[in-house]
């Protein structure tokens, strides 16, 4: 059961630069995190972007749905910055595709000791092998049917829409 | 939906003794894993036992059957060595309980900066709440019913039965 | 022979904040690098400031200054970021204090799992021990003379002056 | 100022073998770490056997002797285990070298992410610069003559013979 693995950016994927003292994007780190995780899934990367989800635009987003619709695999997982990551969950959940695709990033960039994405991938590629055809988001343990979640700013948690 | 998380030991939990220069069990590492993926769920965390699985009992395999039987959760995970899980899993899945039981490990302590462990204590976290009741093995991203999994000892890797 | 270790911040302590999204100060991380290091030298820590050296004023330099001549410890090292190092290094050496001082830094943050902190930190506690007085900068293994060094932005070392 | 840096194996340089589940020898990290400490010191790096330092021979320790006078080098750091540095400090101490030596290592592998290699790597590197002629142990911030250090197993710890 071959999966399909998207980067967009975000938190994940930031490093920082020690000439500037910023963060920003280079290469992905999601190759060195599924040799860390021994990954022994068939999965089929391919960087789309790499943004801040902040500066994400439709057009960006028409970009992932159209890639999601054209992909051979009927299991695609996204990685994607926290801020709009339910944002781009809502344009694929209302394009009803035949798949399951589940969104995951990371609060902390995966470059820093502490971060959760090493955790939240390996949580991100279970989901979307178990789960009936859908679009959800997971993040922290949990996975939220696109419809029903929401970002909770101040905390820095998913929760349901409720 | 709460989940039960029993400790055994294994490869996972093994920590450097500066002292002696060996291998040994200390406390768990998984409380700081939880915190590091930020999880979000309700885990119980309970420690059985704390043994490396090649000296795993039978006792000691039906003193976790017992607790997983006696535990108020339907979705229980098992950190287990990797040498024996497959009999652990058997032990458990020819009980057929009415549960969840994901059984899951490392190849490379947590401890180490090279573990597979905190991808694989996401992955386990997923597959108990999505899968029907059962009892499986979730090793480096994939998913094994208890009794079509064999670890190839000498690749390092689980695979199907076959 | 006492050392006395002051903190100024710099990109040594920045920390990932995961509800902004940016890099800031919150606690150092000099007292979890001691204990890293299992430091067995009795160091004096003390936080005299916690920001990024490109807002250090000369105010926050004479402060240092004061610090400096008033510790009882002959021997002293002092966290900074790295872009004005070198004018808080002459500042102190200026004021031809009876003492050794070492300022050190680093290029990456702590927290971050690429940093060269550690190794700069056990660098600069050695060669405080082992130089006559004067002030000096020591970043990546090399150590200069407060009035022979210079930052080459474009490369993110430090060289001699020349 | 060229600095010859001599690997011996040591705990330093041990891996944990994920397919034994044994911790054992395979390439050094030296280069790894002289790359996260973004060394800028001219630094050779030579491997001159990997071994326990509970194994290391009278014949190994005449040759860690040979390549130390026989290095075109006058500051040399050499990475030992811990359990006989000081015997092998005491040949190299007796032979009188016009040099100085420094000897280091690790209570904990630096594939581990608790080592104290790093912070002792730059330590060694510092006090090879710094220090006149003569053979020294550097660990855990602190430097030692030759003739006055003796390990302390039962707390794992160098201090003065006394």
């Amino acid at each position: 059961m071959g999966i399909r693995l998207f980067i967009t950016g975000g938190t994940f994927d930031k490093t920082y630069d020690e000439i500037s003292g910023r963060l920003l994007f280079k290469d992905t780190h999601v190759q060195e995190m599924l040799q860390l995780g021994r990954c022994r899934l068939p999965v089929e990367v391919r960087t789309l972007m790499m943004v801040d989800s902040l500066e994400m635009t439709d057009a960006d987003r028409q970009l992932v749905l159209q890639n999601c619709r054209a992909a051979a695999e009927e299991r695609i997982v996204v990685t994607h910055g926290t801020d709009t990551m339910t944002d781009t969950a809502r344009v694929l959940g209302e394009a009803s595709l035949p798949k399951t695709i589940v969104l995951t990033g990371a609060m902390v960039p995966y470059a820093f000791g502490s971060s959760d994405g090493l955790f939240n991938l390996g949580s991100a590629l279970s989901f979307v092998q178990a789960l009936p055809h859908g679009v959800y988001v997971a993040m922290n343990g949990r996975c939220f049917a696109w419809d029903d979640v929401v970002k909770n700013r101040a905390l820095g948690v998913f929760e349901p829409r409720g």
